[in-house]
């Protein structure tokens, strides 16, 4: 704390993420990326960017980009807004669509970030407990609110909700911006993004972090009606007008339109899901349905952290969360299968 | 405005950047990019980044980067801030620094988007007038403040102070933060971050914008004392944990360990600078005394707007202001040889 600080400095709880180590040979099944490269077309238009045209500023509004994130999606151009990652969409959407009078609702297990962005813009949240399955119940969230926002698949859970859970959710809510964030929505679930033409209220945010396997990138975007993005571009150009630089508008177009290279990636995570969710559950794990690129699970003879460190001396890291009802789950990172069998082989030595 | 906004989004009055225009040979000289590509070896760094390891998160405390600039500024890795260009790292100085009981005081011309983060972060700002030589006299910042910002030089009219005056401004308020501006500074002026061990209040902004020609990279930083960073990096924490890619941490870091390309570049875009003025003062025009990589000029014959709209049917863009006391003005980017000679061939028709 300083007399140079702005107030609220001090007030906040900065969100941690998962950390990034270099350890030789190291299985890291703590973030979640893809365990594979991105598209090589992508790849080459990142590489393309690299000219003398870098010293030109970007375009600010990223036509292109929206444009190819609109065609894929079924929208216009001006339905779709993009960001620096979709932590900075998320941030421009707490600052710009979630701050009301009434309180904003979340899971209380949920994207850890959601309190840092509410400590950060100011925002009375609630949040809204799981059910002892540790699922989302829409029925939760008939309460005074100003506005809503849930992670679907929820993480660190990975379990989903149905399209039309959450078409029930908007609907029941037509007055509250209803903030979808789908991280990992491709890994098993259906996007809303084919509710926004029916819902004015309904904002989706999604990455090319996970399923595009481009974290290294950072590209975040959002769907929704004209007057929620223009909330979205109101804060965005009242703060940096030009997020994305060219290399990553290049790379984030070229792939959103490699939908093989999508479909065959997806495929491998979905199918190497499955294999470790048995091996896990034959060692004694409970491992919750995911529709994710990880899975959240926990073993009724070993405590979560002491786990995780144990695991860490086989080099092997996977993410704790210290926190109420979840502290015995480990969330781990779907892998390649030869990742997932050097988990396996670390944990059949642990246990 | 829309019963969906948070009620700050209606308050806004968002920043206008110079326009990216498509115009087949086009002179562009509306945004202060270079008019030279960048360092060969920053491109190659790129290109590298380019691989599977995209799949990757980048270093989120961006370590490798923040060492070369500290390298090249004589601190530690622990005094430097990076962000998503200048702006972004602007942004969080607003938010981190420079919002307190007092006013913040920053030049009535000046850096248009300062405004916009004062309406964003809710900061009471008072805006001093520039001599009416279109300077900054620091004596006028002898008043009640919580924080002080300027540019230096000062944009749009490229006047620099010398560093005596800063470190004499920086002293007269020690209980207040002071942040410098320094987008333009390798053009011309003596950076203040040489003052940095001898001020805890002194914050230093930079950018690769300008001067390392990587303004489609979206790289900036600042330098400061441990106390003035650590507020910034509890900011960043609560907004965007990756907010620097890793193509732009490589490139960058290599383009400012390229010195050459960098004292060649720079003495070119000042020695173009010098042809410059006179060609436009031999066609009377008055031209500020500039040290940035733009001229700010007048001519007594003809209205600002009127001129730049008649340069821009020749296809050469420069900027012009509607504001008060430099309506007259135009802002007119170094752009190479060739690029100015065909402004001043576009001038000799329409004058």
């Amino acid at each position: 704390m300083s007399k140079f600080w702005s107030p609220i400095v001090s007030t906040l709880k900065p969100y941690v993420p998962g950390e990034q180590p270099r350890i030789a040979n190291l299985v890291k099944l703590n973030t979640n990326e893809s365990p594979y490269g991105p598209s090589e077309q992508a790849l080459e238009a990142i590489r393309a960017a690299a000219s003398a045209d870098l010293r030109l500023y970007p375009d600010p509004v990223a036509l292109g980009l929206r444009e190819a994130i609109a065609a894929r999606y079924g929208v216009s151009a001006g339905e779709v807004f993009v960001g620096n990652g979709s932590d900075e969409v998320l941030a421009h959407a707490f600052a710009a669509l979630l701050k009301h009078d009434e309180p904003l609702l979340y899971p209380d297990i949920s994207y850890s970030f959601y309190p840092t962005y509410a400590g950060l813009f100011g925002i009375e949240a609630i949040e809204v407990p799981l059910n002892a399955a540790f699922r989302i119940d829409i029925a939760d969230y008939r309460r005074a609110s100003g506005a809503i926002i849930l992670p679907n698949p929820n993480a660190p859970t990975g379990i989903g909700l149905p399209l039309a859970e959450i078409e029930r959710l908007v609907a029941e809510h037509p007055d509250q911006p209803v903030v979808i964030d789908e991280a990992y929505i491709d890994f098993g679930g259906e996007s809303a993004a084919a509710l926004v033409p029916k819902f004015d209220n309904l904002l989706v945010v999604q990455t090319f972090s996970k399923s595009r396997a481009l974290a290294g990138l950072r590209v975040g975007f959002a769907i929704g009606q004209r007057v929620l993005i223009e909330a979205l571009e109101r804060v965005k150009d009242s703060f940096n007008s030009y997020p994305l630089g060219r290399a990553a508008q290049a790379g984030a177009t070229a792939a959103i339109k490699d939908e093989r290279w999508f479909e065959t990636t997806r495929g491998k995570i979905i199918a190497t899901r499955a294999r470790l969710r048995s091996e896990l559950e034959r060692r004694g794990f409970e491992v919750l349905p995911s529709q994710a690129n990880f899975v959240f699970a926990r073993h009724s003879g070993h405590e979560g952290q002491a786990l995780a460190a144990k695991l860490r001396e086989r080099a092997v890291i996977v993410r704790h969360f210290a926190k109420p009802r979840i502290s015995d789950f480990l969330r781990i990172t779907i892998g390649t299968d030869e990742e997932c069998a050097r988990l396996v082989a670390a944990l059949d030595e642990i246990l």
